[in-house]
C-alpha cells in the first residue's frame, strides 16, 4: 500500500498554506458525495479549510429566489472559491438556478469540463480520449434577451464581446500551457455569422500567435462537431462559443464514458466555482450508493485552480487505480472490470486507502515542477490592451416593422418607405427573416408579419436627429417601427452584413 | 441475376408519367458521378426527362455572382425540381453559394438528411442506426443578420417564426408517416431560450397532437446531442431548429459511416433541390475514382418526393446489394467486406446490373402501396390556419447605448436615464451582456461598452410617440442609442423576457 514510484509527486507538506474556501454541500445526493469528497481530501492532507455555505433548497425556502441567502454572496466574494455539491432548482414558482445565477452575476466567463476515458473501467468506444473543453459562459444567445414583437416572430440576441472572447481564449491557452497540453482548437460557424463567430475566431488568431508553441486549429462547427463525436482523440483542448460549447461538452463527457462522472470548473477574473455536472438525483438520495467521483474530480480541478497541482494529481491517481482495482458504486458495475459493489463511503474510503499508489494500466497523472503556478492567477490575466479606438459613423439604419396589409407584398411596402426615406435616406433592401424580397424578390419566399428596412444616408452619414425624424416620417405614414438597428462603420469597414443579395 | 423476391417492389411502369425536373452536373467530380446516376436510373427505367442547367463555374465566369443564370431561375421554377452536382463556389471577391442562395431564395424550408448505418460493408460503431434529421432551413441565426455598434460588442439575430417551425415540424411528421417511421424527435434549448426555442417546442406538440399514431418526444439540445452521438438508434425522425440541426446532421451522417456517402434534400412549398452532401473535390475529378452514392442516394430521394416510392427502393436495393457484394470505389475500400475496387463507372455498371436483385445482409427497402402519396404535396401543405390576432399593447422600450464613460459605472448611468424617462416612464434595469448591473450589479460583472436599457411606460401602455420622445430626451442628454427592442404584451402575456434578476 505504499508503492510510490519516483515518477510521482507528493504530496505538498501540509500546513505551507492553507485555502480557505466555500463550501456548500448541496441537495438530495450533494450531502453524502460531499461527505466522500472530504474524507479522501482530509486522508489526503489537502490544505484546504472549508466555510460552509446554505445554498440550495433550504435558501429557497428561506425565500430566496434564486437560492442564494446574502451571506453567502459575502462569503463567495471574500473566499473567491467555492465547492458546490448538485442543488434541487425547485419547479415553477419563479426559482432560478443557483448555477446560473452565480455565473452570471459572478462573472465565471469560463467553463472548464475535462473528458477523459477510463477504459476499459468506464467503458468508452474511445479508450484514449483526453479532451478538454472551455465553454465561453456568459455570452451568446445564453445571455437571453428576447422579443417577440410581431405576432408570428419572435428573436433572440446574440450577443458577442471581444473582451469576452478575449479572456475565455487567452485562458485556454494558458490551460493548455500549465497542463502539458499540445492543441488548442477552435469551432466556430464563421463562415455564416461572419461579425459575431468571426470575432471569436479572430481573437483566437492572435492569442494563439503568442503562443507558438502550442498548435492552434479552427475548424467549422458542424464538421468539427462530427469529427469530435467520431474521432476524440484527434482534439486536446477545446475552446468555443457558450452554445456550441455546451452541446460539445454533453457529447465529449458521453463519449469518454459518462455525464455522471464529469466535473466542471467555472472560472472568473476573481471568483471560481467548481461542481460535478451531474444533478441531486433525489430518488437515490441518503442510501449510500452514489457515485461521488464527479465531485471528487471538481475538488482536484479546484486544487489545481489554487496552486496544489501535486496533491491533486496524488488524490487523481489514488482514484483511477481505486477504479483499476475493480472497486466500483452501483453505476459503474461492468462484468468486465467490476470485482466489488461498494457504496459512497467505501468507495471514498477506497480511494484514501489507496493514496501514494499509482495506476497500472490507465495513465498517471504527473506534475511538470514548472507548472505549478495558479491558475487562479491566469484567470485574472488583464485583458489585451484595447486597440485604438475606431472612428465610428453612422449610415443609416434597420428599421423593423410588424406589417400584415396588401398580400404582404413588399413591392407594396416599398413605395411608402421610400416616401418617407425623403432626401437624407435611401430604402436600399427589404428582407423578411434576412432573405431580400425588395428589391427583386422571388415569389417562392414565405413572408412572416416582421420586415427588415434598410435605409442608407444619402451623403454617407448621418446623425441620430435624422434618425428619429425619419422614424416620425414613417410613424406619420401609418409605419411604427417594432425595433431598430443603426447601421455603422469603423474607421471605414462596414458594421453589418450585406442584406442575401444587397 | 433476377431473384426478384415478393417482397421487392416492382418498378413503375415506365411511360406512366414522366417527370421533367432540372438538371446541373456540377463542378469537379460532379459531371462523372452525375453520369454514373443517370446511367442507373436510365437502366432502372426511371420515369424522368432532365433539363440541363448551367449552375457553377461556368456561370461565375460568366459574371453571375451567385453561379446562376437567369434563364436557370426561371428553369427551376417551371420544373420544381433540381437535381445537383455539387459545385465549386470561387473563393474571394463576392462569389456566393449556389446552394445557399437557392436554399434561401427559392424558400427551401426543410432540409432532410437520411442516415443510415450499412455495416459491416461501410463500417460503422452503430451498426443498427437509422436516423432521418429534418432541419430548419432558413431561419434562426442563419438569416445572417449581424450589426456591429460599439467597439466591443458585435450581434446577430436568431429570428424564429411560427409559420417557419409550423411548415418544418409538419413536414417532418408528413415524411415520418410517409416513409413508416415511428417516432418524431424534436431538440431545443428552451430552458434558455424560452421564446425562441420555445416557440419550436410549442408548436411540435401542437403538431404531434394531430399524430397519435406517431411517437412524438422533445430533449434539450445538449444532453440529446449527446445521446445522438453515443446511441443513435434510440432516434428515428429528429427535427430540430437550423443551427442544431446542422450540426445534428453532420454528427450523424459521420456516425452512421461517411459524410462523403450522404445526401440531403432541400424541400420548399412548390421547390425542391437534391445533392449529395460531399464536394465537387477537384483533386480527384475526371479520374473515374470518385463514389457517386450521395448523389444516387439524393436522387432516390428526390423519386420519393416525386412519388415513385417503388422505383427508389428498387435502386436502392440494387444499390445495397452492390455494397454487400464487395464491390467499392476507393474510399470505401475495407478488409472485412471489400471484394474489388471498382471506378465510378463500373460502380454504376454493378449497380445496374443488380436491379432487381435484393440485399442478403442489408434490410432491403419496401414499399407500403399506401403511401405512395408525393412528398411534393405534403411539403406544400397549407399552414395552420393562423389563431385569432392577439391584442398588441406596447409596453416600454428596450434603449441600447454605446457609452465608455465614468469607469463603465451603471451607478453613473442610471441618474442620467432616470432624468430621461421623465414622467412617462421608469427605468427599470440596466443589463450588460445580460447580466443586471442596475439596480443592484455585481461589482465581478464584466461591463462591456454596450448597454441595454429598460424603460416600462408608468400607466403600461405607450404609443410609438412618446417612445420616440423618450429618445429624443435620451439624445439631449448626450446618449444616443445604438439599437431599439420595443417591449410589448400579447393578450395580456409578456412578449419580452425578464433581465436576469428583474
Amino acid at each position: 500500500m505504499s508503492v510510490v514510484t519516483s515518477t510521482l509527486p507528493s504530496p505538498a507538506p501540509i500546513g505551507s498554506r492553507t485555502h480557505r474556501i466555500c463550501l456548500a454541500r448541496g441537495d438530495g445526493i450533494g450531502p453524502e458525495i460531499t461527505d466522500a469528497v472530504l474524507h479522501i481530501l482530509r486522508e489526503a492532507g489537502a490544505p484546504v479549510e472549508f466555510e460552509p455555505l446554505e445554498l440550495g433548497e433550504r435558501a429557497y425556502r428561506a425565500g430566496h429566489s434564486a437560492g442564494i441567502p446574502d451571506a453567502a454572496w459575502d462569503a463567495i466574494s471574500a473566499r473567491g472559491v467555492l465547492l458546490k455539491g448538485p442543488i434541487t432548482t425547485p419547479q415553477g414558482g419563479g426559482y432560478k438556478s443557483v448555477n446560473v445565477t452565480l455565473r452570471k452575476a459572478l462573472g465565471l466567463y469560463a467553463n472548464v469540463r475535462p473528458c477523459m476515458a477510463l477504459h476499459p473501467y468506464v467503458p468508452s468506444q474511445h479508450p484514449g480520449m483526453d479532451v478538454v473543453i472551455v465553454r465561453e459562459n456568459e455570452e451568446d444567445t445564453y445571455g437571453g434577451i428576447e422579443h417577440r414583437q410581431t405576432g408570428e416572430v419572435v428573436q433572440c440576441l446574440k450577443l458577442i464581446s471581444r473582451p469576452g472572447c478575449e479572456r475565455v481564449i487567452r485562458y485556454a491557452f494558458e490551460y493548455a500551457r500549465r497542463n502539458g497540453r499540445r492543441k488548442v482548437s477552435c469551432l466556430t460557424k464563421d463562415n455564416i455569422m461572419k461579425l459575431t463567430d468571426g470575432l471569436f475566431h479572430r481573437v483566437f488568431e492572435e492569442i494563439a500567435r503568442e503562443s507558438p508553441e502550442l498548435e492552434a486549429e479552427h475548424r467549422i462547427i458542424d464538421i468539427g462537431a462530427a469529427r469530435l463525436a467520431t474521432r476524440p482523440c484527434e482534439f486536446d483542448v477545446v475552446v468555443t462559443l457558450n452554445l456550441y460549447g455546451d452541446i460539445l461538452s454533453d457529447i465529449a463527457a458521453e463519449l469518454a464514458g459518462s455525464i455522471g462522472m464529469a466535473a466542471s470548473a467555472n472560472v472568473g477574473g476573481t471568483l471560481a466555482m467548481f461542481e460535478a455536472v451531474h444533478g441531486s438525483a433525489p430518488d437515490i438520495a441518503g442510501k449510500n450508493v452514489a457515485n461521488p467521483s464527479g465531485l471528487l474530480l471538481a475538488a482536484l480541478m479546484m486544487l489545481e485552480h489554487l496552486g496544489e497541482q501535486a496533491m491533486a494529481a496524488s488524490i487523481h491517481n489514488a482514484w483511477l487505480r481505486t477504479l483499476e482495482d475493480g472497486l466500483h458504486t452501483a453505476d459503474l458495475m461492468n462484468e468486465a472490470t467490476s470485482k466489488r459493489c461498494v457504496g459512497t463511503r467505501e468507495f471514498a474510503h477506497a480511494v484514501a486507502m489507496r493514496l501514494g499508489l499509482a495506476p497500472k494500466v490507465l495513465k498517471p497523472r504527473t506534475v511538470d515542477g514548472t507548472n505549478v503556478l495558479q491558475l487562479r492567477s491566469c484567470a485574472a490575466l488583464p485583458l489585451i490592451a484595447t486597440a485604438a479606438r475606431a472612428e465610428k459613423r453612422c449610415v443609416g439604419i434597420d428599421v423593423f416593422l410588424d406589417w400584415d396589409a396588401h398580400g404582404r407584398d413588399a413591392a407594396q411596402l416599398a413605395p411608402q418607405l421610400q416616401a418617407a426615406a425623403g432626401t437624407a435616406f435611401r430604402l436600399a433592401l427589404i428582407t423578411n427573416r434576412g432573405v431580400r424580397v425588395w428589391p427583386e424578390g422571388h415569389t417562392q419566399t414565405l413572408c412572416t408579419d416582421h420586415w427588415r428596412c434598410r435605409f442608407l444616408a444619402q451623403d454617407d452619414h448621418c446623425g441620430h436627429a435624422m434618425l428619429l425624424a425619419l422614424q416620425q416620417r414613417l410613424l406619420d405614414a401609418g409605419l411604427e417601427s417594432i425595433k431598430t438597428e443603426n447601421l455603422y462603420t469603423f474607421d471605414g469597414e462596414r458594421g453589418y452584413s450585406a442584406g442575401q443579395g444587397e
